[in-house]
């Protein structure tokens, strides 16, 4: 019997859209609409999705459905399910809804922490310790990642002293969380910067530094995530159609764009595990589900390079 | 006597837009407009320009003032003034102009050569040639630089394969050039192809490797800007807004957008001699120049980050 050879992926990329996107998007996209873009998603192999974030539906109404997604991603094979968490009673909602993973954003900067979350770091690290407790007494097997957010400088105090990312991230891995990545929350990072802090953090912290989360919104994302990779990264968040992240200005995007970004790896040969005509194909649902947003992506545009062959991607 | 410190420019940002840019563009702008636009590059620190193209009227309208450009661009202190010639006839036109530098180009892709300039890649290596003979016997100050097209892809023939790419710059630094670059004429490059191939440049053709000439058509300019510095390369090719090389599909830019490359190496510390805000200023120009033609580049959305300060650039 001849087996088709099949590349291993080595790297993750993690869909953040249905979460991160979907709360910087005014349009309240249909639950039903949300499971066809996942299950795009899942069919292209994407192997961990972002699914939600359990916060009041009064502060956003975009996400209330976040439990119902849960559910229905749960029954899809090989995937990880994940969802945000910014407090004690998040994380409890979270946990009753049988997630595989937590993801907890805690700010370097005190300005930036006390703006988004009312805590100051010290607080939040706090609330950190809390959640593990509340996760180790109701579902061990469950995963905390936290998100260091700001790591590469704030729209409000500017620069953040590298120091202070790598010790809040070492303050949550004190805390018990099970890794620690760095978010550009801002847009703001260079790879120069990017690399220098995921070495910092790797020496810190080891084999718990997280994923990378970077920003496009200066053009740099990509080149961005190179470094991280170049840094031993292997975890990267990305937003199908770069949706989201667009506080600053019209037209400038947020997150990496995961269409390019898959591409990106899949021309060096990196194996991500994604079937590349599939991911595009992810877009329609999500097209569908918000008609008239704007979606970015350059390899949307331009399609994939004559003669491209893309890894046999064996996709359940 | 205090004088400031001022960084010394670790890379050569070459601005093609004048002639790679305007080339792409149905609209021709008027040679004042041009001249204005030229000013305000020069007066943001950029010191490498490609004024346009020594080519018939008949073929590029858009460029039919180039002489008069390479006039006006050689009263610019401290501005290296290029041209692009595809033939000997070309050539005579632009030594005769008085430009400090040609750039030839020659395709890697057998099947790109044919069709752009109907000569093999033989036949335009010895263009090359004569070209160099004329102008060490006209001009021999004058500086040749053969920019290596197709070199990671030809959307004629697909791959191209490496060993043609080094050759083919071999033979034109055999034929007499004083430089060869590569360039990514599809946007089919990746990051570890650009490294790859650069440093193979460098192993075969040594000081005489030139620019890195890279697209963004599907979103890894920048990165590969990046590969290609780490491989060593210190020239770099791009276009003020990303204007031109969008032969492939709406919205899909081509150049490299000035702004965030520069930024880029501005955020990460190395030293381009460009003020940014003096940079940005220079869409203006151009817009004015160009009414309706749509602009690329994130960083002139998004504005640089809150407390980013530039190191003193010494502008003439």
């Amino acid at each position: 019997m001849h087996l088709p050879s099949v590349a291993v992926p080595a790297v993750l990329i993690s869909e953040v859209g249905p979460r991160d996107g979907l709360q910087s998007v005014k349009t309240i996209m249909s639950t039903a609409d949300k499971i066809r873009w996942i299950n795009a998603l899942h069919a292209s192999g994407i192997r961990e999705i972002e699914v939600g974030s359990f916060v009041p539906a009064s502060s956003l109404p975009q996400l209330a459905d976040t439990a119902e997604l849960v559910r229905h991603a749960l029954t899809l094979p090989g995937l990880t399910v994940m969802a945000l968490v910014p407090n004690l009673r998040g994380a409890q909602a979270a946990l009753a809804s049988g997630v595989h993973k937590l993801t907890i954003p805690v700010s370097a900067s005190e300005a930036h922490s006390l703006a988004n979350v009312r805590k100051s770091r010290d607080e939040m690290v706090a609330t950190v310790r809390d959640i593990v407790a509340l996760r180790n007494a109701l579902a061990p097997g469950v995963k905390i990642e936290a998100g260091v957010s700001t790591a590469f400088g704030c729209t409000i105090q500017g620069a953040v002293p590298e120091d202070d990312v790598i010790r809040t991230a070492a303050l949550c891995v004190a805390a018990g969380v099970d890794e620690s990545g760095l978010s550009d929350t801002t847009g703001y990072a260079n790879p120069a910067q990017v690399g220098r802090l995921f070495r910092r953090l790797r020496a810190e912290i080891g084999d718990k530094a997280g994923a990378a989360h970077l920003h496009n919104t200066r053009g740099l994302g990509l080149a961005n995530c190179l470094a991280a990779y170049e840094a031993g990264v292997r975890t990267f968040d990305a937003s199908l159609g770069g949706l989201g992240g667009c506080p600053y200005a019209p037209g400038a995007s947020g997150n990496v764009v995961t269409e390019d970004l898959v591409f990106m790896f899949e021309a060096m040969g990196v194996c991500t595990g994604i079937d590349l005509a599939k991911l595009l194909a992810a877009r329609e649902p999500l097209k569908a589900g918000l008609p008239g947003e704007a979606l970015y992506g350059m390899l949307p545009e331009a399609g994939l390079p004559k003669g491209f062959v893309q890894d046999a991607v064996h996709v359940d």
